[in-house]
Formats: C-alpha cells, sequence, structure tokens
C-alpha cells in the first residue's frame, strides 16, 4: 500500500525518515534547500539531474546544488522555459536529450525544482526513462506545494487536453520549502490559494472555517500560517491518495473546479489563465452547478464566491466563444479524463466539506455557464 | 504479485480463464482470430482501437474486427507505416491524436495487431493515455509471440538509443494465433528464431536439445512444432518475468545477444538490420566473450553458431566503423539500460542453459568484437 508521510521541520537532527517499498516523505520547513542533511542516508545512485526554468533557476539551482555536492558522481542540470504552454512533449524530449547526452544511466534521480509544470514533466520523464529512475519533487510555487507535487500524477499537455499523456509514478520525496515562496510573484502566490481553498471545501469544514479567518495572514505570506496550510493540504491530499492512488474513485473529489478549469484553460490556450486561475472560476460553476442540483443552498455559492474574491483569483470563467459559449465549454469539457462515454463527470459540492462526482443534464451545465461567465 | 498463465486451446469452450487483480493470460492456438469467444467475459470498456501496420493491417484487421464487433460501442482502427525505423514519438504521438480525435475515453481498450514495434508503441500509447488505459496484444509474428508480446516491457526509440522511453505495463490479454505467421516473411520469420534459440541457451537445456532436433520442422512452420515452440518460449519468459517484472536483477538474462545486438540496430540505423538479426550476431559475440572469459567451451560457441546460421540468421556482426570499430560498438553499448556507472554489465552463459549478468574489460570485448564482425 502507498503510504505517505509528512513531516515538518522542527530540527532536522531529530527527524526519523522511514522510507519502505513505495512510501514516501513530504517533508515541509524553512530553508530546507540549506540544510543537505535532508538528503542523507537515501538511495539516489550516481548521477543527478536537476531539471528547473529559467524564472527559478536564477533564485534556487545553485543552493540545491549546493545540498546535493559531494552525494553524486555527477550533478548535471537543464533549464526549461518557465510557463504552462511548455509542458508539451518537444520540452519533455530535451530532458531525454540531456540524460542520454550525459550517458546517465538507471542510477540517476531526477529532481524536480519549480512549479507544477516542472513537476509534472520531470516526474514524466522520471518514470519512462529507461522504463523509471528516481525522482525527488522540490516545489517553489504554493500550487506546487499544496497539491500537484503530492500523490505521484506526472503528465505533458496535448493540445487536444491538458494532462493527457502521463503516468502515475511516486516521487522518492518530496521537499517543501516554504522560504521558496517569498519570490514567488502575488498572481502565482494567489493561483496556488485556488487549490488551497479546495481542500477545505471538499474535504474539511474546519480547514475552511480557518481558512476565512487566516486568509489575510496567509496573503501575508506568515510563516506560521503558511506551514499549518501547507501542511493540512498535504495531509488531505496523501489521506485521499492513500485510498485511492489511481484514481478509481474517490481521488477524483480532488479535481473540484477542474473539469470547469481545464476547459479554460485549453480554451484560452495554455498559459494565458494560469491553473489556479482556472479553478477558481470553475470552482464557483460547480458550486453553482451544485446548487441548481439541490445539493447546497445559494449562501454556500456566495461564500465561496467571497473566499476566491478576498484570494485575488477570478469568480467568473472567460467567453470562450461569443456564438456559443456554453457549447464550447461542453465540447472542451467532454475530453476530460472523467468522462464516460461522452458524459461528462463534474466533482460536486453536497455540503460544505464533503464532495461527490456526477453527471449532470447538459442544459443545466448550460445555464450555469451562461451564469458565470463574463467578457474579459 | 504478477502471475502469467499459459492456455492452449484445444477446445475454447473448455477453457477457463482465471484474471484477478494484475494476472494475465496469454492464449496460443490456431485460427484464434476467428473465435470471438476468447475475448468473451472480459471487461474490456466501451471503445476498442486496433493499432496494427500497413503490412499486417491488410492480412488480419478485418478478422480481428469481426471478432470485436459487438462487443463495443465503437471499434476504431489505426494502421501505422511498418518497421522499426517509425518506432519513434512522431508515431506514437498519431496513436493519441487518433484517441483523442475519437474522444476516447478511459473506458477504451487499445488492440496491439501486429509484431513487436506495434505491440511497444501500442503498449507504450496505452501506459500512459490518460495514465492508462487496457491494452490487448495480438502478435503476429514470431519475434512477438514468443517475445516481445510477453513481459509488459513497451517503448519507443530514442535517436541515441532503442527502447530508452518506455514503461513497465502488463496487457490484459495476450492473443498468439499462430496462423498468421503463415503469412510472416522468411526473413522476419527467421529473425523470430533468434529469440527462440536465446530461450533455450539461457535457460533450458532440454528445449535447446528439442531445437537442435526440430529446427527444420519448425522453419518448416509445422503445426505442432510451432505450438510447441511458442509455448515453451512463453513460459519460460512468464517465469522469468513473475520472478522479477521489473528487472532488478534476474530478468537481465532475457537480454542474452542484446547488448550487442542494440548496437548493431542502432550502429546500423533501425530497421536496417532486423532485431532478431542483431540479437543473433550479438549471441554469437556474447558466447564469444563467455568463452573468453572461461565460463563455456569453444564447442558451445560452435554449436551455437551451427544453429544460428541453420535458422537463416547472420552469425557475423556488421563493421560500425571502419576505422575503430570495437570502439563504435563499446560507444553505442555503453548506454545500454543495463550499464551501471559507464560500466557495460553483458548477459554471459555460465554453461549451456544458465545465464549470469557481468561486466568484462574493454580489451577482451574488443578481441570479441575483432573476431566476430565482417564488413557487410
Amino acid at each position: 500500500m502507498l503510504n505517505i508521510g509528512v513531516i515538518m521541520d522542527s530540527d532536522f537532527n531529530n527527524v526519523e525518515i522511514d522510507l519502505e517499498g513505495r512510501n514516501y516523505s513530504i517533508i515541509i520547513g524553512d530553508n530546507l534547500l540549506d540544510k543537505p542533511e535532508i538528503f542523507n542516508g537515501r538511495d539516489f545512485g550516481r548521477h543527478a539531474i536537476i531539471v528547473t526554468n529559467t524564472t527559478v533557476g536564477k533564485f534556487y539551482l545553485e543552493r540545491l546544488r549546493n545540498s546535493l555536492r559531494g552525494k553524486f558522481d555527477e550533478i548535471f542540470d537543464l533549464i526549461l522555459p518557465d510557463g504552462e504552454s511548455f509542458k508539451n512533449w518537444e520540452n519533455l524530449n530535451l530532458i531525454f536529450d540531456a540524460l542520454l547526452e550525459k550517458a546517465c544511466d538507471r542510477k540517476t534521480t531526477i529532481f524536480a525544482l519549480g512549479g507544477g509544470v516542472v513537476g509534472d514533466m520531470a516526474g514524466f520523464a522520471a518514470s519512462v526513462y529507461m522504463r523509471g529512475i528516481s525522482f525527488v519533487q522540490v516545489p517553489t510555487t504554493l500550487l506546487a506545494q499544496v497539491d500537484s507535487s503530492v500523490g505521484g500524477k506526472t503528465a505533458i499537455n496535448h493540445p487536444r487536453g491538458k494532462n493527457m499523456i502521463g503516468t502515475f509514478y511516486q516521487p522518492k520525496l518530496v521537499v517543501c520549502d516554504f522560504s521558496t515562496l517569498s519570490t514567488l510573484p502575488s498572481r502565482e502566490f494567489s493561483a496556488g490559494l485556488a487549490e488551497v481553498i479546495k481542500y477545505g471545501v471538499i474535504f474539511d469544514r474546519d480547514f475552511w472555517n480557518w481558512l476565512n479567518s487566516h486568509l489575510s495572514s496567509l496573503i501575508g505570506r506568515e510563516p506560521v500560517s503558511l506551514s499549518y496550510a501547507i501542511r493540512r493540504c498535504c495531509e488531505i491530499k496523501a489521506s485521499v491518495v492513500r485510498q485511492d492512488e489511481r484514481e478509481e474513485g474517490l481521488r477524483a473529489i480532488l479535481n473540484f473546479g477542474h473539469t470547469f478549469g481545464h476547459a479554460i484553460e485549453a480554451g484560452m490556450g495554455y498559459g494565458v489563465w494560469l491553473h489556479g486561475e482556472g479553478v477558481s472560476a470553475g470552482m464557483v460553476m460547480a458550486a453553482e452547478l451544485s446548487w441548481r442540483l439541490g445539493l447546497v443552498d445559494a449562501d454556500f455559492v456566495q461564500l465561496l464566491i467571497a473566499l476566491i474574491r478576498r484570494a485575488g483569483l477570478p469568480t467568473k470563467g472567460p467567453v470562450l466563444d461569443a456564438n456559443d459559449n456554453a457549447g464550447r465549454y461542453l465540447e472542451l469539457m467532454r475530453i476530460d479524463k472523467k468522462s464516460e462515454g461522452g458524459e461528462i463527470r463534474f466533482v460536486l459540492i453536497d455540503g460544505l466539506g464533503k464532495a461527490m462526482v456526477r453527471a449532470a443534464p447538459d442544459s443545466l451545465v448550460r445555464d450555469v455557464i451562461d451564469a458565470c461567465c463574463e467578457q474579459v
């Protein structure tokens, strides 16, 4: 069974990390990049390649490299362009080219230093290079720390759909250094808050309440609030993934807001709306649909809109097609990975803190889209 | 645990196939393509896509399609170009394009109808499309029936190395219809015999003896001999894979002759030498190296050469570089997936029927290459 442990870094000398079989740990703490001891006692092989992007690389590549020094025969790096629009085969292939050019064998670990795009691509590369080598996630965005680096989903985008090509492949270790969030632009930070809000809505009413009273200190990036929120999100995600690693049931609830959100991302062109922005507008639409299906009351939708707005995130979706906007959304949503037999399966809220997956009549979905979009 | 069962088709009405968890069956028989009942009682989802190539498609696509009729909402097909040189990302992507164009969801099964190239590519596509859908191997070459369709290795080639990008991903079912071998060109049939010979050498002295006395009837494609040989090869492969699915130890012995063989394939350009031809010359080189290391006597090498020659296969490798042929082989072999820390690991014979994996001094390997190559 997959077992994911969450470790808070209070004093690293005291931390015991137990990695057996496919278990792995998420370490959360401040300035972890400067603590080489977190990598001690683990078998990462002979070669390391740090995959990062142009933005993150200039802040953190040398720090990670220094921490890994002496632990490998050779440490390479590969700096990819930054952005969702680069999460494609061409850039994935740059990772394979680098690995082969440096004659990296199976005793190689890929370190993914960056946000969700870097983590998804580096993880996918690790899962298929020579049929699988080790990888370590070092997420540097809020979104990656609370969501994409945990749970072992890897992917690249296809022009016809987000994350269409990928694997389930667990990292050996996840290192969440929240000091790296200090350089994150506000827009990216807000985008990460979308996933944080998601966890409260789908799984944890107490966390939802905590978020409503601590959102300002989170936005102010106060370490105590940040570390609590990151830990709670990782715990929730680990708990869900532990029960359903390959998304055969429960795990699908983590896609709340994502069915509409992916349509927004694909419809606008990858990278125009950030993932978290699409998810935000998508959560409002999914909440609105839940209300129209009688699962929640109208107040809940308003409270969600208010929290999303306070987080600096969009509460309306963009118009993707002036002639038939709802039709365009439906078309894009039908290729969602949760779809079955052409029927779109939505993650809906069945009372705060509880989510479910079900289909809905097209006419109702059209009404929701009409009510929740505006020209941007 | 992975469990692979081999079923001989004597009377299909009586066959019980037990598929639980990741277990699966290999069905071996005559004219299985015309027996739709072999697919009964299995959950393959709503959509089927048959991936084949231009050569095999014209013989067998309609027969497989007829057998699947009525079992799916929709059955699509995709016909790829034929040959190892097409086992690359561009053609893999054609499979994704077809799946997305037809809005295939996770309830889709890919049927790989063809030889090793089709099986490897379709299997890889199945393992990563939406993070994994079902697939069924319907191998139509001897090589695929005895080797590549069994054991769950999938891959595409990278310009710098064969099978560099891939996954371990088990099919739901393998259907070996040896009537499909009737249309196989002699050169391809011989190439398949290379892997048949391999199993005797590395694992089963009795099978080796049987091969020496039945090679002519095999080459004559006599059904009794064919079905025995295919079954025995599948049994050996299943037994090895069951013990070591992810090639952490034992499974590597299945690569006897492949380290040299992959260098030949890559060095000549994919498709110039057939895989089985490269493996044949590679087995001679590996046997020669085993002899020079004192593991087998010279007679064994001569017996192997004689059997390979009778099978219509090359017993000498090509000269890849007139100036430094051994250097070129070594360069190509260093990126073999079994290499560790730049050290090539060879599968060697430690007495007939027994294989081992170990390194060898470069100077000795150079002598072997010099002795075993000739200008073609």
